[in-house]
């Protein structure tokens, strides 16, 4: 078995981290006889912005659409790029140019890891978020009127299709279906947000005769984010629109610990084109450069990746040496409570495997 | 001094809380020297809309706008009417015609309640909320197309003037500055909604050059989520749009331990219209009619409401008499691991005064 990945480190800390990564994965190809065929660049970055005046090439589907998958580390540079224009010019590209619709991001709480939940222990947090990733509130579309007026207003459009809504729903549903709970919670706001929600919560009655099997419930936004912090144990699978899932997956993460060790996956299911993973944590600019910033987020993104070639049992065992990891206080890094920095880590998690 | 206040219990526990909160507020008048006159209203209720297929009267404006505040329950029993109808029918229609444009919300954690984020005191977790709460996200702009199709799609505009933005803020920064911590931290999320939140954050840049004493950041929704679940001792004033605080708000609260005693204030700051008092839990429809409901949230509603009128002492004086109750476990009620039911701790309350 051999897989063509692009290599997509970009900026901050996504230097550091992706390193790492790559250093598993080349490790635990070895080790599982498959071939990992990657290819470096250096675009999708605000050094190559302000080299180039854009934050890609222009073929840059060309370049990296053919890979089996892309292997990202983070993006941004506030201070340098704008962050709508770094991101609409890179990450939320690839999101939606590569119909990744689903975007999936496990939230579990390891051994070792201080939780920030009273009395909470490993077994307790253990579910996944499933965020819609191409719709939804990251429209583009809407604009200002009478700028430099005091009448001046902002409009930007909220935009939920069938085929979106039940496309990430059925991934939903059939994953939660996979799983011993079969629980399926739904994120809303149909209370307050008088039109898409409440045609977000039609669809999710419809979708729901397909699977008898799952049982389903659904929360307001606010309140739900009110149980991630009180009954985090409620949880099995969550699915949400592309900003409630984007809310409920850095706040679950940090309610299992930490995001500096959260992975994500965006997922183009029918494999028309190449999936991203990439860790939650971002660029960090404020600890890039230092060689201290935690690789574990990055070094999952691979094992979600290998899961999606088909190398589950690569893909757990790289989850298992994560965790050994995270056991031992001196192998963590700093964020965790340990002395280690970002290559012994990953050299630690490495040689685990 | 005597004030006007229209009291409505609304739905569900609204009609269990709503009568404590009065027990208190009569006390205390009593107490303070002031004169309380109430008027109750039945309406917007889904009693009510059951009754006359509305929710309000169509003279509710005469019938409630002279008064100089109102004391509001809740609203809501998703069961007889769908949520979208009741609450636009009542709560959202008081906010938008009654322009109350601020809705203030406490977030502090009580000695006596049990707080699930680990080793947290009284005293680390002490900030307020500051809602945006006549536009954004809650606007009533948007439809469907191709309705019953595979095509069919919704759409939901976000609407921010320059108008709804400046003055919630001005209202946040004149907060700030009167707290001893004087910061100010606003939502966004402009990374990746990238037209009305990057305009949120223009603006704040700009007002802030009026209030050169108040240190302000800001963080994206998605990350100040985790941050309130990691770092409750870095808020002091937070600032958001409809959707946001909504969110926040309820978060807030429940990593103070509960949002069953969370109180709100709808608040019209020019005093053009009277504001809206009421607890954040809503109306709970699982356990109306039982009496077990914990009444504090309507009570520190109705402190805020004294506040509001100009009542300080008074205001204080309450606050006071819940911490006093909420100290002896016999008198809390059972979410928080007492015995007393709505009314032995309304009663306690109104004792301690
Ligand atoms: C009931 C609902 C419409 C309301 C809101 O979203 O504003 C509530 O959650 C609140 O916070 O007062
Ligand atoms: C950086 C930002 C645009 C992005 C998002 O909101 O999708 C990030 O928060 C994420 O969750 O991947």
């Amino acid at each position: 078995r051999s897989y063509r990945v692009a290599v997509v480190p970009g900026d901050g800390i996504g230097k550091e981290v992706v390193p790492e990564g790559v250093r598993v994965l080349e490790k635990i190809a070895k080790r599982h006889g498959f071939t990992l065929k990657l290819d470096w660049y250096d675009f999708s970055s605000c050094d190559y912005y302000l080299k180039h005046g854009r934050m890609m090439p222009e073929d840059w589907k060309e370049q990296i659409g053919g890979h089996d998958a892309i292997f990202f580390g983070a993006v941004g540079w506030p201070a340098r790029v704008p962050d709508h224009v770094s991101l609409w010019g890179s990450l939320l590209l690839f999101r939606r140019d590569f119909d990744q619709y689903v975007n999936l991001r496990p939230v579990k709480l390891l051994p070792g890891v201080p939780c920030p939940l009273a009395g909470r222990k490993p077994g307790d947090i253990d579910f996944m978020v499933v965020r819609e990733n191409t719709e939804g509130e990251y429209s583009s579309i809407g604009g200002k009127m009478f700028p430099g007026t005091a009448r001046e207003f902002v409009v930007q459009e909220t935009v939920m299709t069938r085929v979106g809504i039940d496309r990430v729903l059925k991934y939903a549903f059939e994953l939660a279906q996979r799983r011993p709970k079969r629980h399926l919670t739904s994120a809303t706001k149909s209370n307050g947000i008088s039109i898409t929600m409440p045609y977000w919560d039609e669809r999710v009655e419809e979708m729901s005769k397909g699977y008898p099997d799952v049982r389903w419930d659904k929360y307001h936004i606010d309140i739900l984010t009110a149980n991630f912090v009180l009954h985090p144990d409620w949880f099995d699978v969550v699915v949400g629109s592309n900003l409630f899932g984007d809310i409920l997956s850095d706040l679950g993460p940090a309610c299992a610990g930490t995001i500096g060790i959260a992975a994500a996956a965006n997922i183009n299911p029918e494999r028309n084109y190449p999936s991203v993973f990439e860790p939650v944590h971002g660029s960090a600019p404020d600890i890039a450069g230092q060689g201290i910033a935690n690789p574990i987020g990055q070094i999952w993104s691979g094992a979600m990746m290998l899961d999606h070639l088909g190398e589950h049992e690569a893909a757990g065992a790289i989850l298992t040496a994560i965790e050994r990891v995270l056991a031992e206080k001196t192998l963590r890094t700093r964020d965790l409570g340990g002395n280690a920095d970002t290559v012994a880590c990953g050299k630690a998690i490495a040689e685990m495997i």
